[in-house]
C-alpha cells in the first residue's frame, strides 16, 4: 500500500471498461481505490460513435479528478495489436482493424494512454487489488455470456506474442460436443461452461425432463439464473443441466491447473454468484481432475472486484506501466 | 553468449538427465555445448540404487571437466516438492516422496544442486540454447510415450504454484474418448497425441482395415514408428490413424495457442522425426482451430536439442540459478 506524497496530489490515473453496452470511466488511485465512476450507454457500435462516448466520459473524469492523472487505461473486448495499439478483430463489436488507441491517443495528447483485453485488465485488476494479492500464480475465469480469462505467471500479466495469451475460454475441452462456439470452434471451454453454456445444457437435456419447472419460463427468459436457482429448489432437469455444466467447468478448471498450476484461481461473472452452490460441487470434481500436482493445493475462489475489476486494473496498467501495449503520449510519440 | 574469463577455467555445470532406463551426466559450458557425457543403464528402480547410479556418472563427470563446476542440475520425471526437492511422486519409477534432492546434496557438499522436472529442464534447454532462442513466449512438448512440455512465458520458465505448470499432457481435450492416460483421466493430450496414442488410434481403427500393412507386425512391434512409416507409402489403415493423431495434436496445439500464445511451439520426441510429413499437415490444422489471434502467428517448428535438451536445460538451471527448486549446498544449509 503506498502513501500519498506530502505536499503534492495522490496519483490515480482513468481507467476505461469498454463494455457491450455501455461505457465506464473510472478514477482510480493507486491502492485501487474507485474515486468516481462516469458511464455512458452504448447506442451505435460504430467505432466514431463508441470513441466519442468513450471520450466524453474519460474528459469527464479528468475534470472530476483530485488526483495526478498519470495515464488512461483502456480494457477492451477482442485482440488487440500490441505494436500499434489497433483492435484487429472484436466480435462483440463487429470490429476489425479499428485504431482505437491512436484514436485516444490524438485525443488526449497530454496522456499516455494504455490499451489491453478487457478480460487481461480484470486479471490485473484482481491481482494487484483483489483477490489475486499475494500470489505469484495467479488466473481469473469471468464466467458470464462468454468466459473471459486472464493468467499471471511469475508475478507477471502474461500477455503472449500478439496480446493472445490467457484466452482461455476458446480451449477446446469437448470437440464433439456440437456446442458451437462464438469463435467458429466446438466445444470451447466457454461454449460449454460459461452462463450460455448452461442454458444450452438445460435446453439439450430438455426431451428427457416433460414436467420440468424451466418449461413455464418463456424460452428469451430462460437464463443461466433461472436454471441455476431452479437447481437450487430441487428441480431434476435444472440439476441434471447444472451436473452438466459443472462437470465441463471442471474439466477447464483442472486443464487451467496443468498449463499454469496456479495458486488461486479466481471465478467472477454471473454464474459465480451461486457462490458456495457453485464452489462445493465444483472442489471435488476439480480435485478428481488434478493428477499432477498435490490435490487441493490449488485455491478456487469467488472474485471479489465484480464489475470494476476491469476499470481497476487498466488504471493500474497506465499507474505502473509496461503490462499492456503502451502507447506513447503523441507530444513524445 | 559469455566468453570465459581470462586466466581461470570457463564456467560450466554438471546436467543430469534421470531417464526411465538410464541416468546420463554431462558436462555443459555457459553455451550450452556438452563436454563429455557419462551414462549407466538402470536395472533396479529403488531410490537407493537410481541415487548410485546417479552419484557415479556425476563424479566421473566431475572428475572429467575442465571447467569451474557452478553446481549439479538433475531433470527427474514426476512432480518436485519446491521447498524441500521430495519428488512427490513419479509414476515412471513408482516413486513416492522420494527426497532425492537432499540425497544428492548429502553425497556433493560442496555443490549447489538445482532440482527440476525433466520436460521443464528440457523446456529451458530448448530456450536458452535450443530453437527458443530469442523469443519471449515458448513452449516445448516432446511427443514421445507420454507428451512433456514446458511453458516460458515472458522469458521466464513456469513452474506455478508447486512445480506443475507446463504439464499440458494432461490437460483434457476429449473427455469421452476411452483412451485413459497413465494419469488416470480420459482423454488428456498425452493419452492422444503422444506416440502411444497414435498406436490407441491405430488399434482402435483397426477393425475397419482387414487389409492393413499394420496386421502383419507383431502387435508387440506396433510402435508409433512403424505406424508413421506405413502412412507415408500410402497404407490407408495407418494413413486414417495418423489423420485422427493429427487431429488431437492440432487440438492441444491450438489449445497452447489459446493458454500461452507462443511466438514458437517447438516438437521434440520420437514422433516428431515425421519432419515435414507431420508439420505439412500439422500447420493448416493449427491454425483452423486458432481463433483469438491472426493465424499463422505461432510457428511451429521441431526441436533443435534432442535428447541432450533435459541435461543441457538443467546444468543452465544451476549455471543461472533461481529457475528450478534450488537447493543450498549442505555446508551453507
Amino acid at each position: 500500500m503506498q502513501q500519498a506524497r506530502k505536499g503534492s496530489a495522490m496519483r490515480g490515473a482513468i481507467g476505461v471498461d469498454l463494455g457491450g453496452s455501455h461505457v465506464m470511466a473510472a478514477v482510480v488511485d493507486e491502492v485501487g481505490e474507485i474515486h468516481g465512476t462516469f458511464e455512458q450507454d452504448i447506442e451505435d457500435h460504430t467505432p466514431a460513435s463508441v470513441v466519442e462516448i468513450l471520450a466524453t466520459v474519460v474528459r469527464s473524469a479528468i475534470e472530476s479528478s483530485k488526483h495526478e492523472i498519470a495515464g488512461i487505461g483502456i480494457g477492451s473486448p477482442g485482440n488487440i495489436d500490441p505494436g500499434t495499439g489497433t483492435i484487429r478483430y472484436s466480435p462483440n463489436f463487429g470490429w476489425e482493424n479499428v485504431p482505437l488507441g491512436q484514436r485516444v491517443r490524438e485525443l488526449f495528447p497530454k496522456y499516455t494512454v494504455f490499451l489491453g483485453n478487457d478480460a487481461r485488465c480484470a486479471t490485473l485488476g484482481e491481482y494487484v487489488h483483489g483477490v489475486g494479492q499475494g500470489t505469484k500464480d495467479f488466473v481469473l475465469l469471468t464466467l458470464g455470456t462468454g468466459i473471459g480469462g486472464g493468467i499471471v505467471s511469475n508475478g507477471i500479466l502474461a500477455l503472449g506474442h500478439q496480446m493472445g495469451a490467457g484466452e482461455i475460454g476458446h480451449h477446446q475441452i469437448r470437440p464433439d460436443s456440437g456446442f458451437v462456439c462464438g469463435c467458429g470452434k466446438v466445444g470451447c471451454f466457454e461454449a460449454q461452461a460459461s452462463g450460455t453454456g448452461l442454458i444450452r445444457h438445460a435446453m439439450r437435456l430438455a426431451p428427457s425432463f416433460p414436467r420440468s419447472v424451466l418449461l413455464d419460463v418463456p424460452r428469451e427468459k430462460l437464463g443461466s439464473k433461472a436454471i441455476r436457482k431452479a437447481a437450487q429448489t430441487g428441480d431434476q432437469h435444472a440439476l441434471a443441466a447444472w451436473t452438466a455444466y459443472c462437470d465441463d467447468l471442471a474439466i477447464g478448471l483442472a486443464n487451467v491447473i496443468a498449463f499454469v498450476n496456479p495458486e488461486v484461481i479466481a471465478l467472477g461473472g454471473g454464474v459465480s454468484s451461486a457462490g458456495d452452490f457453485m464452489l462445493d460441487r465444483i472442489k471435488p470434481l476439480v480435485e478428481l481432475r488434478t493428477t499432477m500436482v498435490p490435490r487441493g493445493t490449488t485455491r478456487i475462489v469467488r472474485a471479489t472486484l465484480g464489475n470494476d475489476a476491469g476499470a481497476v486494473g487498466a488504471a493500474t496498467a497506465a499507474m505502473r506501466g509496461g503490462l499492456l501495449a503502451r502507447l506513447p503520449p503523441t507530444a513524445v510519440a
